[in-house]
């Protein structure tokens, strides 16, 4: 289920990317890349967490739902309740294959792995 | 009422900014600034369309609801449903009032003018 309220604080996307990402244990697993949204509804689908690479290259990303992210003002940056365990094995994928027409196993399949309840459903 | 499915195809937030929007008259009227997300729940609020102004100057931005915005492959740009009249004439914001927690009557009013349904409702 949707909680969609409308009366929550709304942050421009511009000042989510680039912002740090912490795991439980407080280390710093990469930064905000991009945030997938859906075309033709309201939905924020995923934060985009970029990890690895250097300058781009070799850079892998996890699409984390966004619902997930919690804003620390101490650690001037996101927590996502996700252990250094669980972030490596996670699955990863390319921003295209994420914002694929056909892709929403991938999308759902993410969802899954982090146990998150889609809210489109 | 939402309309989410998670099926539709996703976009990267930074690939809508900086994309032209056009009126129904096929005019361009600026270009996507930003995106406005809920903070705590999964909903996109607004586009940010910045016209006017130069390198950022005086520039003033309209907040149009997300669902108002359709592809125009032909003009690699967003169309909205809206005439320059409308357009004139319609409610300007600075993102930080658009941002602010107790500017959900601000959010609304943008929705009320555009005459589009708050998805939130």
């Amino acid at each position: 289920m949707t909680t969609q309220t409308g009366n929550t604080e709304a942050i421009a996307a511009s000042r989510v990317i680039g912002t740090s990402v912490y795991n439980t244990e407080g280390t710093s697993i990469g930064s905000i890349k991009d945030v997938m949204l859906e075309k033709t509804s309201n939905g924020i689908m995923f934060a985009v967490i970029g990890f690895g690479g250097f300058l781009g290259i070799g850079e892998q990303y996890h699409a984390v739902p966004w619902a997930t992210l919690d804003y620390d003002e101490n650690k001037g940056g996101y927590v996502v309740p996700f252990s250094k365990e669980q972030l490596k094995s996670a699955p990863s994928y390319s921003i295209n294959e994420l914002a694929r027409a056909d892709g929403a196993k991938t999308r759902a399949a993410s969802y899954e792995y982090y146990k998150v309840d889609p809210y489109w459903h």
